[in-house]
C-alpha cells in the first residue's frame, strides 16, 4: 500500500508522460480522450497537463462498462447491429482537422464474457465499420495519438484474483507505473533513452532485409513471411502531422508488416487474449497461404470464430513484433488481460489490419496497390501473444539461408 | 434523510418519466445523452429504461465541471475561441439521423464567477457558434428531446447553502422529484393531468389573440408585443419525426413568441440567473422597439453586458412565459440556481431565438422571413425569470382593449 501523495505524484508523471511522450506535443491541437469513467482522475491530470501544453479544447468522452452490459441484458435485437456513427464520424472529423487522440483503456477483461458471441459479434462489426474511418487516419498516423492505461476495480480484480478490491486497484496501479516507465526521476528522459534502446534495434533489424521470420517452441512452428520493402518500427514515430509521438505507453515491442499471403504454419497464443470484453484462451490456428483455415480456443472459440468471418482480411496477419521475454514487464510475471500490457510481455501478431508506414511507399498506395503489395486490409487490428522464455525464432534471408534471433525468448 | 431503497425507487421512477414522457417514445432511435459527471446514477438508470424502450443505442456524453474549471485556469488564450464543432457537428448529424437528445442538468451554478468575464463570453460564443445546427434542430423540434435534473453536491451546496454537503444532497434530490412530479404513485398517469391542465389553459390564451401582454410590479412597466400568429404552448408537444414528448421535466409553463420589435419599458429579474457557471442577479433593463438599450446587474453585469453583445438578436425576446405564483415549484419557496427549475416557478421571458413552432407558418419561413415576421434569431436562448407574487399582467386586444390575465401572480 502506497501513500496517497505518493499517489498523486506517480500519476501525475504518467499524465504528463502521456502528453508529452505520448502525444508528444499539443500546442494548438484539440484532444479527443476516451476513458473508463473509473478513470476519472487520470483523465483530469491528462486534462491539464494538456491544457498547460497549448490544447485548445480537450474533450473527454467515457465509456461506462456498466451501461455496455446493459445493453446486452436489456435491448432489442435491433440494437447489436447499430453503432453512433455520428459519433466516430466525428472522431474522425476532429482528426482531419488536426485533433491528437489519446485512449485510457482500463476495461474490464471479461464484461462480455456471459453474453451471446452472436450479440457480441454484430456489435464489434457494427462498431467497426462505424469507426472505420477514424480508425484509418490512426492506422496511418495522420495525426498523434496514444494509449495509456488506467487502474479500474474490474481489471484489478481480474489481474490480481487474490486480493481484496483495494488492495488490488493499488497494485495494480504499481504495476502500470512501473511498466509505463512513469515511476522513475524523471520519466520523459528515461522514455528518451528507452527510445534510443529500441531504435538501434529496428535498425539492425532493417539492416538484414529478411524475407521471412520463422517461430518454432511448443505446439508452434510458424514461417511469418515479410512484404517487400518491410520497416521494422518501434517506439516514437513520426506522424503526418509532423509530430514526434508514441502511440503505446508502455511499448516494447519493435513491429513490421507480414506479407499478407506469406504464413504458413501453426502457432499457439502464450497468453489470453481479451478482446471487446469476451476473454479468449489457449488460441491455437494453422495457416495456409496467409490465411487461418483452422482455429481453436479453450474459452471463447466461438467469439475467435466470428472475428474470423469479419471480412476476407481478418484471418490473415496484419502485423508481427519481437518483445524480448526479458522486458520490465515481462519481468514483472503478471498476467494483465489487457492487451496493451501482455502485447509489451511478448513476441506477437496481429489479425487484420496493417499499418502502412511499416511499409517503404505503401502511404502512396490505394486498396488495390497494397493488397498486391502484400499489405492486408480489414475492419479489426486484434493482437494476441506467441511469445514466451520458449520460443526459438530465425530471421531467413533472401538466399533462404536462416540466421537466429531470438533463443529462448532473448534477443541474440 | 430517506433510506436508499426509497431513493432507488424515485430516481428509478423519474428515469421512466424521462424516457416515457420526456422523450415519449424511443423505439428504434439512437439516443445522445450530456450529463454532469456526478449524475452517473441517473444517466445509467435513463439509459436502463431507453434500451427497454427499444432505443438501438445510448450514448451518454458526460462533462466535467472540474475540467472545464482547469480550462479557464490552465490554457493559454487561443483555447477560448475554440469549441469541439466535431462533436456539436456530430449530434447534428445525429439528430438528422433521428437521434432523440435528452440532457440531464445539474452543474455547479456559480462554477465560472471567479473566472475572467471576457474568457468566459468568448468561450460560450465559440460555443454557441459550433453548437448552431444541433441548436436549431432542437429549437425546430426535428426530434423528440428533454430536459432533467440531477443533484449533484455542488449545486445542493448552492441550493441549499446552511445543510451539510450528504444533507445537502439528499434536500436538492427530494426537490427535484417532487417539482418534477416524479414522487406520486404513477408518475406518467400524473403528467397525463398535467399536460391536459396546460393544454386548456394554452387553448384559452390561444382563443383571445391577445396583440400584446403587459406586466406590472415593483420596478417592472413592460409591455411585450406578441408574434402575429402566435401559439401559446406548454407541456407535451409534437416533434417534426411525429413523436409526442415534454422537453422540460419538470414544466409549468404556457410560452409563445414575442414581437421582436414589439418590448418597450422596464422589467427586473425576480430571481438570480446561472448562466454557464456565471450567477447574474438583480437583472434591470429598458426595452425601446424590443431592443434592450440599457441594462444592469448587482453581479454578473459584465458578463450580462457581453451575452447582449453576442449578436443583434441577443438583445431582443425570442420567449414569454406565464407561470403562475403558485406551481408546485414555487410553492416549495426554493431557489434552485437552475434556470430548468426557477424558470417554472416564475413568469419569464428569454433572450435570444425564438422558437419557430409558436407561431403558425413560421415553420415554412427562412431567416430574412421569420425576422419580418418579428420572429428572433440569436446564437443565444436565454430565460430569465420576471414573475413573483407582485406582478399583475393584462392582455391587450387587438382594439387596445386591456384585459386582466394574472394577478398578484395568479390566473385570473
Amino acid at each position: 500500500m502506497t501513500g496517497q501523495g505518493d499517489f498523486a505524484e506517480k500519476l501525475d508523471k504518467l499524465a504528463r508522460l502521456a502528453v508529452h511522450v505520448g502525444l508528444g506535443s499539443v500546442a494548438g491541437q484539440e484532444v479527443v480522450m476516451t476513458a473508463p469513467l473509473d478513470a476519472v482522475a487520470l483523465a483530469r491530470r491528462i486534462t491539464h497537463h494538456a491544457y498547460a501544453a497549448g490544447a485548445t479544447v480537450v474533450t473527454v468522452l467515457y465509456n461506462d462498462d456498466q451501461a455496455v452490459l446493459d445493453r446486452y441484458e436489456t435491448a432489442g435485437e435491433a440494437s447489436f447491429d447499430a453503432a453512433p456513427a455520428w459519433l466516430y464520424e466525428g472522431m474522425a472529423a476532429a482528426f482531419r482537422s488536426g485533433a491528437a487522440r489519446l485512449a485510457i483503456v482500463g476495461e474490464d477483461p471479461s464484461l462480455l464474457s456471459g453474453q451471446d458471441p452472436a450479440k457480441v459479434a454484430r456489435a464489434n462489426r457494427a462498431r467497426s465499420i462505424a469507426y472505420r474511418p477514424a480508425l484509418d487516419l490512426i492506422a496511418r498516423a495522420a495525426i498523434n495519438w496514444t494509449i495509456v492505461a488506467a487502474a479500474t476495480p474490474a481489471w484489478a480484480k481480474a489481474a490480481f484474483p487474490g486480493l481484496a478490491e483495494d488492495a488490488a486497484v493499488d497494485a495494480l496501479w504499481q504495476a502500470i507505473f512501473k511498466a509505463s516507465r512513469a515511476d522513475g526521476a524523471d520519466p520523459i528522459a528515461d522514455w528518451a533513452v528507452h527510445n534510443a534502446n529500441l531504435r538501434a534495434r529496428c535498425d539492425l533489424m532493417n539492416a538484414k532485409r529478411y524475407s521471412a521470420l520463422k517461430f518454432r517452441g511448443p505446439r508452434t512452428d510458424l514461417e511469418v513471411g515479410l512484404a517487400d520493402g518491410h520497416i521494422w518500427s518501434g517506439g516514437a514515430s513520426r506522424s503526418e502531422n509532423g509530430i514526434i509521438y508514441n502511440a503505446n505507453i508502455p511499448s516494447e515491442e519493435i513491429f513490421t508488416t507480414p506479407h499478407r499471403a506469406g504464413v504458413n504454419g501453426t502457432v499457439t497464443a502464450t497468453k489470453p487474449l481479451s478482446y471487446q470484453g469476451t476473454l479468449i484462451t489457449d488460441i491455437s490456428v494453422r495457416f495456409e497461404g496467409g490465411a487461418i483455415v483452422e482455429a481453436h480456443a479453450s474459452a471463447g472459440e466461438d467469439v475467435l470464430r466470428r472475428i474470423l468471418e469479419t471480412d476476407e482480411g481478418a484471418r490473415r496477419l496484419g502485423e508481427v513484433a519481437l518483445v524480448p521475454h526479458h522486458s520490465p514487464i515481462s519481468n514483472s510475471g503478471l498476467l494483465f488481460y489487457n492487451t496493451l500490457f501482455d502485447e509489451n510481455a511478448s513476441c506477437h501478431i496481429a489479425l487484420g489490419q496493417a499499418y502502412a508506414k511499416t511499409v517503404q511507399g505503401a502511404d502512396m498506395m490505394d486498396g488495390p496497390g497494397l493488397i498486391a503489395a502484400g499489405i492486408n486490409q480489414s475492419l479489426i487490428h486484434i493482437d494476441w501473444m506467441i511469445g514466451s522464455g520458449d520460443i526459438d525464432i530465425d530471421g531467413i534471408a533472401a538466399d533462404g539461408a536462416a540466421e537466429a534471433v531470438m533463443r529462448k525468448g532473448g534477443w541474440v
